[in-house]
């Protein structure tokens, strides 16, 4: 039997490798600064020889939402593909040590697993290189009501459109949120991506994702227009509750005529962005699924957001509430 | 032909898996708080599976010293043992993107590539528990005349001595260095490795050793005092030099009549110690090496020391002299 949990991410399982880069390097392999590309395993080993001493930690968008979310202390549950090499067991073991329920044991055969190429530039940029490996064979079969299970909301990424069975296997799970009461979610991803497949994401939207988590350039290009402003006009009348993250310029959560805004923390320092936005939701659907109103999402979004840029890393750590009682903003 | 360097070190070649822990952790697993533990591959897998989520980098106590002397510009070769599977490629993917030479390839068969669990208190303390896997088949055939080939020094470290032929590679890596006119030197490790091999030790330090690195626990252990004024005395006599890190006492240089006092650089914060030692070893041979007196080799070491406590991670980075010159200490 299935364990019962208040969130279940799909996506992408990879393993993060880190390093320090100029920009020679990055136009060495063609990488534009900032930019998230896929590439094949021989491009992966190409990029790898050549690049400096590295980091290795677990990854993935969704995939550092749902541990952000078991480190708040909520109860999540994981589906990805990862290979039964290393990195799978680094990836595995990371999320069951945060208390996630991994529905899936690494695979036996196929391609190894994923691992994107962190490429970090001296003022903190991130140019992204990924090799989607074993992440590639995740397929319809994998999600399933036994895979899936009783879930209050099923978290899905963008990214997960850009595997072969991506499509049809998120097809299925709003399909079985629909018939187990839970809500969907869809992060999405990159501003890249969207433009990939803006109209899937679009048509999900309109029929089956109830709740939508981007920040404004990804809202932006699903909607095609050039302001947030012209976004906030177009989703007025959806019954989709949007989360858009702005940056410095904090969050707005529109759920059809409700809309809040939250201002973001001023903070000195920033020392690395990654995982803002992963964070950002988990702390968003932790107090979401506790029943909390949109204000009080918004607010521990913020602060979970806010501390995750002021490590190196992107994944929210145990304890991130401790101060969060008495904190005045 | 083997590429003439200015450095070769010849050590356990090891990947870091760090990990946050807490007190109860510690003893659950009977590992005392600070201390280095060899462990077997159940073990091993036995503490991954109950520690949380890790980072996994390349690391070990000589082979930090190397990475660190390539990226002060120095040109550094290495022997150490891995298996061919993940970790080893991380391995020497990052020694030789670091410009280091590395002698041998992974190994096709054997025991897996060596990991040393590094359990880190909230104080900033670590614990290490290691399992020595591939690096418990370095053998006296690895270590040749055309492995090693000509260098200015040899660094071994003590924890050498813990791996069967060990004593044996040794003993071959001193003979190279008479042959060849190297310089051998020695660092201690950890106290308690000293006490394991302390005879053997100063076996090697009264006929073989040239240079000593070590801390005044380490060297206190080998000369069984308690003091370090004891072990001055002790070591007046001798030919070897000795360079002692007193970790916020600073370093103190003996050769033969001549000392050298350099004091520490005052910090207000201290983020975490490990590869301390190893950075002072690095930029000392560097300094050492371009024929440097031995007050500008400590400089260099308190330096480059003090530059490594002020982050995480063990590894001396590139342009770490940057603002070197113009510093008042």
């Amino acid at each position: 039997m299935t364990r019962e949990v208040q969130l279940i991410g799909i996506s992408n399982a990879i393993v993060d490798i880190l390093a320090h880069v100029d920009d020679p390097f990055l136009n060495s392999i063609g990488a534009p600064r900032g930019s998230m590309t896929l590439i094949d395993e021989e491009k992966a080993r190409d990029i790898y020889q050549r690049m400096g001493p590295a980091t290795e930690m677990s990854g993935g968008s969704v995939a550092n939402t749902i541990a952000g979310f078991a480190n708040l202390g909520g109860d999540a549950a994981y589906i990805g593909r990862v290979r039964d090499d290393q990195f799978g067991d680094i990836f595995v073991h990371d999320m069951r040590s945060l208390g996630v329920d991994v529905r899936l044991d690494p695979a036996q055969d196929g391609a190894p697993t994923a691992r994107s190429h962190v490429l970090i530039s001296s003022d903190g940029q991130r140019t992204m290189q990924t090799y989607l490996g074993a992440c590639t064979e995740l397929g319809v079969a994998d999600v399933t009501t036994e895979t899936v299970g009783q879930a209050r909301v099923i978290l899905l990424e963008g990214y997960v459109w850009d595997i072969p069975e991506g499509p049809a296997l998120a097809a299925q799970a709003i399909a079985i949120g629909r018939a187990t009461g839970a809500k969907v979610a869809l992060s999405l991803s990159d501003s890249f991506c969207v433009e990939r497949h803006e109209e899937a994401f679009m048509a999900a939207v309109i029929d089956g994702v109830d709740i939508v988590f981007a920040d404004e350039d990804e809202v932006m290009a699903l909607y095609k227009v050039d302001s947030l402003d012209a976004v906030l006009a177009a989703i007025q009348g959806t019954t989709t509750l949007f989360v858009i993250t702005c940056a410095a310029q904090g969050s707005v959560i529109v759920h059809g005529g409700e809309a809040v805004v939250q201002d973001a923390i001023p903070i000195s320092e920033i020392i690395d962005t990654t995982g803002a936005g992963d964070a950002y939701t988990a702390a968003f659907l932790y107090g979401w699924t506790a029943g909390e109103p949109l204000a009080e999402c918004a607010r521990l979004g913020t602060w979970c957001a806010t501390a995750v840029i002021q490590k190196l890393g992107a994944r929210l750590e145990k304890g991130i509430l401790d101060d969060y009682a008495s904190a005045k903003f």
